[in-house]
């Protein structure tokens, strides 16, 4: 889940091995207490941004300006005036997406407020671009209210054929995603939620074959019950895992606590089907999976506890809630994190390029859970035929694969029914 | 004034002579009733849209991959989280603007809402790359009312260097550039307003240098109160024209008149220094220079009442209030139009692409008088060297137009002082 949270120097976090420190390739090279422009690769390459809007059409005399500006211009314009819809065909719309923050909870830094996030909306309109084709356009938000995001975006997104929403914090992000889309007949995506659990559930598919298990056998602890943590539960459930145990820091969400949100309630009525109780460490034990999007620590003494060669994506950055290392002394089969510099990074650019992609080509007015079930699908079929333990997923680099989730992420939409209206059935990318 | 009404097929409005009929170069070439989309050369142009966003640092690898975003990218938003003027060197927003319309007041098609503006808009991001190398976003908004598309755009603007207003019809218009300005930082301008008033105003100074005349010795009248006639009339008279007499659709805008809007109320108190009631013939009357932005008509015999050699710059689209040639037969001695068919084309693009690059070269927080005026002064110094009856502004694609217009505009904001603090004194484009 390196969406959640910037990288730094790892920490190990069980003293008891120092061994198994690891160097981090990414860290600033600069002394400490020196300027962080002057010698950090990451700021020249920022230098000015990393987008910028350019002509799909050169005009070069007076003449193209006379069809693309005006008179010609104006005959379109008077065209969609007549048909709304037929922008699809005669502006960027049908390819164009708003990147919406508020700035509350960019990468691992938190609220730091939506200037600060514009540096990561713009690296993600480039992905979304490099990987997926869609043009993507940054828009931070200098409001946190819940109803005045809702509304601010429902106003600007005439233009635009879908929105994705990006380092948002709960449990905001789930009310303005669910109103957003009650709004606009455009898709919603929340992709710390959504992009993340592809991934993971991807992930965990391959996991799952390479050891020969079956996700109805697994029980899965889910430790985090923010954006990702709940998205990762819903999706895994709805994939067919056999239970998933959500824990927040207090302990297990069950049934019996009384001091749970209306979000973890509502989860609480839906997981843990052996109504565990307890702390983490209680439910992990004998547990097949852990999949962790908290930020905490677990202890060596936790996985050892945990079924036999089970699975463990510690996504926590940038400091993993269990070293990969501690973990496979500790008996894991297969390791993922959120990290770059470790095998199986749980990394959301897997995912959003070819959602998006595929909805625009589909033409779809939401994403469905189909559609997302589909992009996990195909994300662990690109590496079904060369399956590893330090390969469960694919790398963001491998040719086709946005290509591949948006054809899946198509054909779902069109199985579930959500192109609007008017939209003829054509082939993906 | 091409940008305030869409060109067809020009009606020679003086029907004693009919000889004077001009073909239309843009004129569809379908036959009446069938598809616009099948033979219009505008249509196929416009498919899928005319710009994009593209990335301008390619990712290739997963070390790029961890530069222009996780981890790499952490670190500059932790930067910007510190320091947020550092956005203005490590993102786009030195570069990047909103053009914002609500679709009210679409070239010549009125109000046609937001959709059916956006092709407009997204021509008008192909011009501002194309001239003058700012990134446009299109901002087509669901809301007419004044207080919340300022809220709207305010809450929008952290990613943004400026807003470029757009189609607005008046009288909101002149609300939501004011208060939009009292809100943010970065400079808010109506280019139907003001791109109209620095063209207009660079061509009669290129008309009366001509015609050997001083702003300060004419009577220039307006006929036309909306957006482009309100900001006319204000430019002339901060150039130095010695009387603006405008006219509605009633007759003369006199301090006499009680049926006046707030807007048209004050105008009164500041033109019409010779106390001239009536009808805009009556007006007319002995006048150097008219200039149309109505849509009107205006009679041979109120251009042959004129002043000697009249000046006359009729600009309504697509029919001017006058036709050039019926203007010139009457005794004019320099006509301009907004069409693209004609000499002396009324264009905005010669304005708003060089004001914008001059406005954020300079890290202005706003647009001054200053800086329009300076504008206005570049294009007419443009076409000093060569000026001519039927070369009184540049063309459009006159080499090096918008990089002299930015220079100028640059200059005059570091004179009137509106730089953003911190922001160093630097040379202009």
């Amino acid at each position: 889940m390196s969406d959640a949270a910037v990288e730094g120097p790892l920490v190990n976090p069980d003293p008891q091995h120092p061994d198994l420190q690891h160097p981090d390739p990414y860290a600033p090279t600069r002394p400490v207490g020196a300027s962080p422009l002057d010698d950090d690769p990451a700021f020249p390459l920022h230098r000015n941004g990393k987008i910028e809007v350019t002509p799909t059409v050169r005009i070069r005399d007076n003449a193209g300006l006379a069809l693309a500006y005006t008179p010609g211009v104006g005959r379109v314009s008077e065209a969609l005036a007549r048909d709304p819809s037929l922008a699809y065909d005669y502006t960027w719309k049908s390819n164009a997406i708003l990147i919406v923050t508020d700035g509350t909870a960019v990468l691992g830094l938190g609220d730091v407020g939506p200037i600060a996030a514009l540096p990561v909306m713009e690296g993600k309109a480039l992905l979304f671009k490099e990987f997926g084709g869609v043009d993507c356009v940054p828009i931070c938000l200098g409001t946190t209210d819940v109803d005045e995001i809702v509304e601010t975006v429902a106003r600007i997104a005439p233009a635009y054929g879908g929105v994705n929403l990006e380092d948002i914090s709960a449990p905001r992000c789930f009310d303005i995603e669910r109103l957003l889309q009650q709004r606009v007949d455009i898709p919603v995506f929340h992709d710390d939620q959504h992009g993340t659990a592809v991934v993971v559930t991807a992930a965990l598919r391959g996991a799952a074959a390479l050891e020969g298990r079956e996700l109805g056998d697994l029980r899965v602890v889910v430790s985090g019950s923010g954006a990702a943590g709940v998205a990762i539960t819903n999706m895994l459930l709805a994939a067919g895992v056999g239970d998933v145990v959500v824990c927040d820091r207090v302990g297990v969400v069950s049934r019996e606590r009384t001091d749970l949100s209306p979000v973890k309630a509502e989860l609480a009525g839906r997981t843990n089907a052996s109504g565990l109780g307890g702390s983490l460490t209680d439910a992990l034990r004998g547990a097949e999976v852990f999949v962790g999007v908290s930020g905490g620590t677990v202890g060596v003494e936790a996985i050892e506890a945990m079924a036999d060669r089970p699975i463990v994506f510690s996504l926590a950055n940038p400091v993993p809630e269990v070293h990969p290392d501690v973990a496979h002394a500790a008996g894991a089969s297969v390791v993922a994190t959120g990290r770059s510099d470790f095998p199986n990074q749980i990394n959301n650019v897997l995912a959003f390029p070819g959602i998006f992609r595929g909805a625009l080509d589909a033409g779809a007015t939401r994403i469905t859970e189909g559609m997302k079930l589909a992009a996990a699908d195909a994300l662990a079929g690109l590496v079904a035929a060369d399956l590893a333990p330090e390969r469960i997923v694919p790398d963001p680099f491998d040719p086709g694969l946005a290509q591949t989730v948006a054809a899946a992420v198509a054909d779902a939409a069109r199985r579930d029914g959500v192109q609007r209206a008017g939209r003829a059935p054509q082939g993906g990318v």
